[in-house]
């Protein structure tokens, strides 16, 4: 490495994944493919892929695409643990030698047997301090602190990451990677102080070049400002979104008062790929998180990972 | 100053107000007194006098016995100014001399002119980026950007701390001072990381042997976990509380879907004393941020002020 803005920025979550920056892409739905996470892993953070809107078919091609784009590096997968195809998911990973994998939404226990037994490195996303310490019991060898500025579905006591990740890395041994609202170095640095030794970077993943998202998906992320995001559909399980005029419908019936069978009408199936495949704001959800206002522009997932990196440098240099 | 671990932190914040520390002492109703706001400012931060819970007598008697309390410190009020007393107090305020006032809750423009004529230091306090231009606008010294993890009223987007700061520093060029969620050394660090220049501080300091509000209150916020709070009245104006018996009524209600005339008859006048300064956790309201879950004891303010600035000086020497 010869520039000296992108030496290699240790940690135990470095380490841990034989990555040159603890910066991992997070698995979002219709967002991460295979062409998004092997351009991650090829700039030295970790990408993912998201197997939450794969069918195991299609996610044991991806897995195969990525792994022959990344060669050596290292490369992952998440799998959301109450989406249905969950099963056939774990399986195809096991299967498919997959060396690292992100669990979410679910008992992080159901799943540790099956990962310890294969030698896979695993991390369990949660939303508060009593599900870190469930993921740390089950053998997880990290855990992911997610706030609720993170784009999609979220924990629904609305822990912030500025409150969680402390709290969180005062509970737990096992090494903590901050998630929600990071989309800069000034967030990277920001979860590092507050206790992190890594970030999962959703939404600004999202808006690159390598992102299967829609365009009309890319730039309403890039066209938010810091208050271009809702959070959906809190009785029934969060899920934060742009503020699309589908959104603007569920936050206008919520805030005049809506009867818990009506928003379940309105929370139904098929809103996600509507929205982050399709390009379709009027009927489904735009998912992204509250850092949307923090991303000016489409770049190459490439250009990101730099972008952090160079920033965590300069501002270390910089006595920041 | 003999002891290296308590130096001055320099910023443009700390300069403005003529303080060591860039840390201030939120003006929190029912808890911020005299006692309170001086203790703040003999230790090197900036205290504030919360006029929102006082007449303007009263307020004016509390000005005077800090004022005679820190001598030669700096002191401030803070005034919410939709407060039905608001022009009473403000008119104490520029008769007292008060060299420092904080307002929020209103629209800044309708004081301005009377600050600067009267050549107060003024800051404004502001839930999201297009609040921040309009105080920068109005000619206001410093801005507060709240996020939604702040305790008691706050901003109907609920843009968080994380990614509320980089945003209002990347928009204003007046010194920006950070709020919400952050009640220790971390949280200072990554709020300058993040932008900001100087820090608010609420709910660590309503948990102080100084602070004005009941014993039950204090005993509350130390007991309370990362997920101890609940942001209720969100179609009405956000307000975050401690879960207690009356908390979780309003968050039942709200989450089963209740009409918004039905809402409005739980958010009736009187609930922020009845809790904060009586301890009546069934029918009062224990109005408290998030960082609750980060207050482990109560101590004196002064001890907070202490911890914040030797966590900050050790973090720097570990080159954090």
């Amino acid at each position: 490495m010869t520039n000296d803005n992108l030496k290699p920025i240790e940690t135990r979550i470095s380490r841990l994944f034989g990555i040159d920056y603890p910066i991992i892409q997070g698995g979002m739905i219709w967002a991460a493919g295979w062409k998004l996470a092997s351009a991650v892993s090829k700039a030295g953070g970790l990408g993912l892929i998201g197997g939450g809107s794969m069918e195991p078919d299609l996610f044991r091609q991806h897995i195969r695409k990525a792994r022959a784009a990344v060669a050596e590096k290292p490369l992952g997968v998440n799998i959301p643990l109450m989406y249905q195809h969950a099963p056939g998911l774990v399986k195809v990973t096991i299967e498919e030698e997959v060396p690292i994998v992100f669990t979410s939404a679910g008992n992080p226990q159901k799943v540790a047997d099956t990962f310890k037994t294969a030698g896979v490195k695993w991390a369990h996303c949660v939303p508060n301090v009593r599900m870190a310490l469930k993921v740390q019991d089950a053998g997880a060898d990290a855990v992911v602190a997610e706030g609720t500025e993170a784009g999609g579905h979220n924990g629904f006591e609305g822990v912030t990451t500025f409150c969680l990740v402390p709290q969180v890395a005062d509970a737990v041994e096992i090494p903590l990677i901050a998630a929600g609202g990071i989309a800069d170095w000034r967030g990277f640095r920001a979860a590092l102080i507050l206790g992190a030794e890594g970030i999962q970077v959703g939404t600004r993943f999202a808006a690159t070049v390598e992102s299967s998202a829609a365009e009309e998906y890319k730039r309403a992320v890039v066209a938010a400002d810091d208050t271009g995001t809702y959070l959906a559909f809190q009785p029934l399980g969060p899920i934060r979104m742009i503020r699309t005029p589908f959104a603007e419908k569920v936050r206008q019936a919520e805030w005049e008062g809506i009867s818990r069978e009506k928003l379940e009408e309105l929370h139904s199936k098929g809103r996600g790929r509507k929205g982050i495949f399709l390009g379709d704001g009027e009927e489904g959800m735009f998912e992204a998180g509250q850092s949307s206002g923090l991303v000016k522009e489409i770049k190459t997932a490439g250009e990101v990972v730099r972008d952090f990196v160079e920033g965590y440098w300069k501002s270390i240099s910089q006595k920041m």
